[in-house]
């Protein structure tokens, strides 16, 4: 069985590049369905599932705070139910024992003892922001200010949310096998480039 | 033309591969040639070359302390004028407009407008101190911390002069176009892997 895991910057391509790999390769692709399991698991909304596994837990309001707010205190306990489910959904998709690219979720090292073929997808803030606008929804008008706010935003709060589960940093190349700068690429060009990689990275073990 | 420009950590392979991805693809692999090259233009001996374009000129001795050593400050002017050689010999090497490999003094940065693909090859430390163990010359007997202080040292200066040159960071996956971990491969098997990329890569253009 042969995983590929990618994690990426937001508006990097990360998302579509394993949608790609994964047509290319004849892999199966993991990245919202693993939301819908463990929302299905907990019995709780995708949304509220998707946003609470993307906020850091001490970015959580103060106990004081809290008390006032008990939804809050709420959702401190549904995130670490969420990240054991998390965990349980990866390995399960693990325990098909299917050849899979997975996207996000710190898959890489979650399921580190399957030995991932690990990427990280990363661009510069000009070719997020470009990357964005391209695949903005029709009525969305951010401003590039607004949408660098939203890519960093998100960015910090993956970043601390890999280092809570993993104690790594996130984006360190020394964490993954092969970091790929998209800046200049088109995703559909890059990916049979990243394709190859990962049949050689395979084929080597 | 096309260019490949290697930036590497100490000990993580990143000549190896230079050289093995040169001989593979047909180009022709550039490395101490450069040095000898700088060399021969400033009839200078080459391991002084060398010395003086690994160290950062702000590590020199302080104007006090360097009046009582006046081959320092000659140190210091060699050293400007050395890199301003490097540069005519890497845009000498770009003029011949041979496919090549150039392996280190920042040629990613020097040669950008001939737009080379850029590589940066890194290694966790317990590989490359396996890697330099590995190919110790008869009679090296460094301990593991003596061969980490050497790397680290090495590394440094390579980061700052990287830095004083281009002004950008030196590793930022952002500034390369691929970033390779080489601590879970040989160079061997590795290289045809990033000989697929690089043909991609200039595919694509």
């Amino acid at each position: 069985m042969h995983i590929i895991t990618i994690s990426r910057q937001f508006g990097s391509g990360g998302r579509e590049l394993g949608k790609r790999l994964a047509d290319k390769m004849g892999y199966r692709y993991y990245d919202r369905e693993i939301i819908a399991a463990i929302a299905q698991r907990s019995h709780l909304n995708s949304d509220y599932v998707e946003n609470a596994l993307e906020t850091p837990v001490w970015q959580m309001p103060s106990p004081t705070f809290r008390h006032s707010f008990s939804s809050d205190s709420l959702f401190q306990t549904d995130q670490l139910n969420l990240l054991l489910e998390q965990r349980k959904v990866l390995e399960d998709i693990a325990a098909k024992g299917e050849d899979c690219v997975i996207v996000g979720r710190n898959a890489d090292v979650i399921l580190a003892e399957f030995h991932p073929l690990s990427l990280f997808v990363c661009a510069s803030m000009e070719a997020k922001i470009q990357r964005c606008r391209e695949r903005a929804q029709a009525g969305e008008n951010l401003t590039d200010k607004q949408i660098q706010q939203k890519i960093k935003s998100i960015d910090k709060n993956r970043a601390r949310v890999r280092e809570m589960i993993t104690g790594s940093a996130w984006g360190d190349p020394l964490a993954y096998h092969l970091t790929v700068n998209t800046s200049d690429w088109d995703i559909k060009s890059l990916t049979p480039a990243i394709a190859d990689f990962a049949q050689r990275w395979f084929e080597k073990k």
